[in-house]
């Protein structure tokens, strides 16, 4: 029994997911867009910053949404802007399948973590991914161009999305070039936290 | 004391609130959009279309819009487009001030709607309707053109969005151009219906 293909990405309310350029990745607008993160208790484990911690609905989002990811797939600049930025022991804890044309050996990391380089395309990576994730789900974890593609593709199963009370103005939309001939989407779950409403929409040819 | 002013909008979850021309704004994505509204008992009586109707929270949410009102604004595209769809009594049962270069005499409409012609800007339109409203809200009608001058312009007190599971592709955004280093946002409610999600924010000034 094969799982689902999901994403989960915090969205500004006008519709962004990322500034404009990877430098201004830890910039004041996206620690606002993930500001809702940071204090939960499965964020600071996962990323070893302390004990300590919130412990309500948004940390078992969180926590949930870890605990149901068998695998990971990326595309190559998130890849290339977190290759550096994660901790020894990357906050995956999964194989993660990263399309690019790199050609290079697996990169096993501490606590779980082993990058694999898929070089022939989406579909050959989501098929890896499904393999080593088994009975659970297989996450796409970004970026944007990457959540796209597998949208577009009809591969995504159902997705989730965080709609923070920010505005951007300006960076990469999530859904900028959607084919909404193709895709169709049925609300099945909303859940609003102190700050953020957690969407769940399942996607559905049209 | 004065009332709130606010604006109320069905938004697709890519950000749309109108596709590009006036002349599809009756079409298929529209009516997918605005899907949530049509089998309320509240848009039914409220535009003549029968007795009869669903009487859930959606159906609770577009009375107590539309009780809350005591004067709306709109920007001239909203008005010409509506001014021959409108049934003989305009659904708004307020007066309306309509931000125009045209010079022309109130127009009176039965069942308490009267159009007002403002030729001197947003905030003149907005200044009248808050002396009609009294203690009552002003709401900003749209177009989405007319609704972002009064949120740039830091004069929406609060908004509410219905985050319809659709996706447009192409159109009208609402959020386009917004004024990101001057509106903060913080989400006061979050309500999920069947359909939609419906998400209120305050604004504030940076």
């Amino acid at each position: 029994m094969a799982g689902t293909v999901f994403f989960s990405v915090s969205m500004s309310l006008d519709g962004y997911i990322a500034p404009s350029s990877p430098a201004e990745l830890m910039g004041k607008q996206w620690m606002e867009l993930q500001h809702w993160v940071f204090p939960q208790r499965f964020f600071r484990q996962n990323l070893n910053l302390g004990e300590g911690g919130e412990e309500g609905r948004d940390n078992d989002i969180l926590r949930e949404t870890f605990e149901r990811t068998g695998a990971n797939v990326m595309g190559k600049r998130m890849f290339e802007a977190g290759e550096h930025a994660w901790p020894e022991d990357a906050p995956f804890h999964t194989p993660v399948f990263v399309v690019t044309q790199a050609k290079r050996d697996p990169w096993e990391r501490a606590g779980g973590t082993t990058f694999h380089f898929v070089n022939d395309g989406i579909e050959a990576a989501l098929d890896q991914a499904r393999q080593a994730a088994g009975d659970s789900d297989v996450r796409i974890a970004g970026g944007g161009e990457t959540i796209l593609s597998y949208l577009n593709a009809g591969l995504v199963d159902e997705f989730t999305i965080a709609v923070s009370p920010v505005l951007f103005g300006a960076g990469v939309r999530l859904l900028e070039g959607v084919d909404a001939s193709k895709v169709a989407l049925e609300q099945v779950r909303s859940e609003a936290s102190a700050q953020v409403t957690h969407l769940t929409y399942v996607v559905r040819a049209r």
